[in-house]
């Protein structure tokens, strides 16, 4: 029999029993099918393993060939970084809600990845985006992420004032709470909340979306995904620049941050019959069709 | 010697004293240089042609190799949907204030424009948009546009009620007083003062701005510019299509409006150092650069 | 017995039989207590008034203690316009979704109106705006609103321009699609949907709210209840003003309109227990209380 | 001869050289027309105060019958929260750019003065909001604020929840960066940034802005300023209170936090012919007068 993923990785939310239960579930689907299958050592307990072998998560993008993520989106995105680089497609499950990218429903999921793994899925790139923060012309931190790279003012403190450059061309100076560059990923996360667009995932772009701009003229925009941003920190006590909001680092006047799109990216699985604007519209309690 | 574009057009704003004197004006210099110089029959009065031919505004596209636009923004956008089509590219030159197109300035328009006939020029990809509107299975108006297509509600109406979908899945049903759909360039128009994203005229895409809508939920939306949109009315008392704000066509009940990028373009061309973001700074008043 | 209110007439929305039956229920109902119940005469066709009085709506406020209406929220503002300086309190059943205004359920509603007419009840007082069109230095036109007064462009036109005076200070001039003076009761319709904020129904204030204005520094503001509002129409094809949504007077370039507070108002009886943020988070689907 | 403000201090900005030379000026003015004359005792180092009498700020309010301050609106709020309850009128010159508050310019401070001096003025009086802190049932933090209350989340954290109850009624729950409860003058400051209304100083008011709300239903509301806010954090990670942005108490969750208006006041003195809306329009850059 050809399998189109002979070896697949199980990753789980951590430390939430429910998630744990169908976790295992799984496993045990898949080894019944003549699987490889590795799971998670920090969703599952050793003692709890029930004989499949655990993984540390930065070891599963060099041993599968597929992940499966049991969650929520940001259980998904904190293993996609990790994986970034290795090809390794990711199928999220839900665990509880729908998620932009965990949209397999938990309580189809062993008939759902079954027809994923003879091949019925639609597959969809996600762009990835590489951050370097310099520092007197070296370079101090870099990060990469899949929804956004945030820039935000201490907690203290008053605005942050920062200057854009676009493909070395000046776009503006900027007062303000920070500034989100969004992926279309992201573009339904914070940059939301800020007032940013929805990009569709198709659309090669990123957005730049202020946070509480004192100009009330500084509205989003959203500019190639080919462009190189560069943020110049000029006032900011405690400033921090934020990557998926999952880890950060600190940010010093005059401090310079690259952000360009990654040449890697992230491929996610999707049931066949997946429409985007489906789980746009129930996220977002738009209308639904009336005629 | 070689020219690149041995006949030009001069296209200027209708019944504007001071737009006449500068397309006389960029006319005679011009003809001494040895190009074949045609004037706007609506700009120019048929006693003051000082023995340019005149041609209708209809009739250029298929004559020169060069339009040259003098006025704001709206006079370049008539013109533009008249040329494309006919692979013929525009200069804009604004009388009076900075436009987004219209980009050469009255005062060094001579030096600028003779830069541009030797190749000092950046030429610019605009996108146009075809619309299709359909009536009982029949197609009944059709337009293009290189702004924005407006669905707008009646002056008396109550709010209209409508549905989209995009590559023919489903995205939602809205009340609203009408939606935009705009391509980058109509992006720092109407849309703009819709709550619409600014869009950079190298992204790829459409944005959909709702006008006033009822659900608060019902936020602006990028797609790609390779998405077919259609929208259906499903209910508007004397709801109408607009084009590029300068004709329209009414709808009536079920009616089904189609959208698509169209193979044709509008090649703007820039004198050399143009930046986007300069346009952008000055008419929105952002910030300048401080260090 | 004392009663408070012993000539009560029952108002309901036109043409909708689900609506007569609840007519009739309450007024047999009201009937039996020994109270004198009249019909809305547009809501009750005569040959099913059952033996009662039928009033034309314009009648209602000279003949009655008490209104109440079975409907909508526009059914309501409909009716209070008429009884407005008649001191004709109205109580609200909403027929289907609950209302801002009509927060009586029609399930629950002969039990809670008994309680309401034995004097459990909350009243409220809801303000009106008085309006009066100037052409030439002579009144064209008046009217009066509950939710709000609108100004808008013509179905085929360029945004609208005109100046704004609050008490005869000078405060902007603005081109958009429009500008809506609204009330507080008016905050949470059309006015919402532009962007402006809620406002409490105890605050003494009105929202100005300009329509996708051009200037994106054109930003909502409250003034007093006490302002005198002065809107000049400077340019704008076919543009009107509206009131209430319920209609208009068609304005020309250079009129005058003048929009103050009246001296009459709304008083609205709410069911012991009604809080208005119950109503706002159930519209506005804001979160529970989580604790 | 019946003088109406006998005392009066002179209040400056801080360490700014310009701002000590009209300080001084100002004074030297005043001395000579026989008013008694105290100094910003931080503003003016002690060897530069030419015989003039330093105050501490804490001790300006029992001692004079007008405060002068020569600076911005930052300025002014620090010093007005210092003399709240001592009913001590305050006089704004702007050094530099026109303030909300500050509004005698400087190149006229003289003549404008010695009007006001003679009882050309406009007297107007700002709110004061009064904050308490709770922890298991005790006070232990208080504040008052002539902008805003601002809660906030920590610096690195992700948003906070909380709960908002208003005279005891529960409004919602909600998940953001944070919320602004601001008053009339603080609509023009850090509110108007977060897409708040403007409140015109008259209104009896509080509006209470979502920063970057998750649900985007999560609209600005104006209440009265009778009303009493709860404020109730359920969950967040060094989560703060601030007050004008000026200092700041640290919360835990659970903490509960009340504001209500303060019998206290701050009354403003302008000059004769002062207009809220021009000052308004001059820093929003709205539209000027065109007719």
């Amino acid at each position: 029999m050809n399998k189109l993923f002979p070896r697949i990785a199980i990753i789980g939310r951590r430390r939430t029993p429910d998630v744990l239960v169908s976790v295992l579930q799984l496993a045990e689907f898949l080894r019944e099918q003549g699987l490889a299958v590795y799971l998670d050592g920090e969703a599952v307990p050793t003692g709890h393993a029930h004989d499949f072998p655990l993984l540390k998560r930065d070891a599963i993008g060099s041993q599968v060939d597929l992940a499966i993520v049991i969650g929520g989106d940001g259980t998904l995105l904190g293993i996609a970084r990790l994986l970034a680089g290795y090809e390794v497609p990711i199928i999220g499950v839900n665990q509880g809600r729908l998620g932009f990218m965990t949209d397999v429903p938990l309580d189809r999921m062993l008939s759902v990845i079954q027809g994923m793994l003879e091949g019925r899925f639609v597959p969809e790139e996600r762009m990835l985006l590489e951050t370097t923060v310099m520092r007197d012309g070296a370079v101090i931190a870099s990060g990469s992420a899949f929804n956004d790279v945030v820039f935000s003012r201490g907690a203290l403190g008053a605005m942050i004032e920062f200057e854009i450059f676009i493909d070395n061309q000046f776009v503006y100076s900027q007062r303000s709470d920070g500034l989100i560059v969004s992926t279309p990923t992201g573009s339904t996360a914070y940059a939301l909340a800020a007032g940013g667009p929805i990009l569709h995932p198709s659309v090669p772009a990123l957005a730049l979306v202020p946070i509480c701009p004192q100009s009330m003229s500084n509205r989003p925009i959203a500019v190639s995904d080919r462009a190189e941003i560069e943020f110049v920190l000029l006032r900011g006590f405690e400033s921090r620049v934020h990557f998926d909001g999952q880890f950060h680092v600190d940010l010093q006047e005059t401090d310079r941050v690259l952000i360009r799109r990654s040449e890697r990216a992230l491929t996610l699985l999707h049931p066949l019959g997946y429409n985007y604007y489906d789980v746009l519209r129930q996220k977002l309690h738009w209308g639904e069709q009336l005629l």
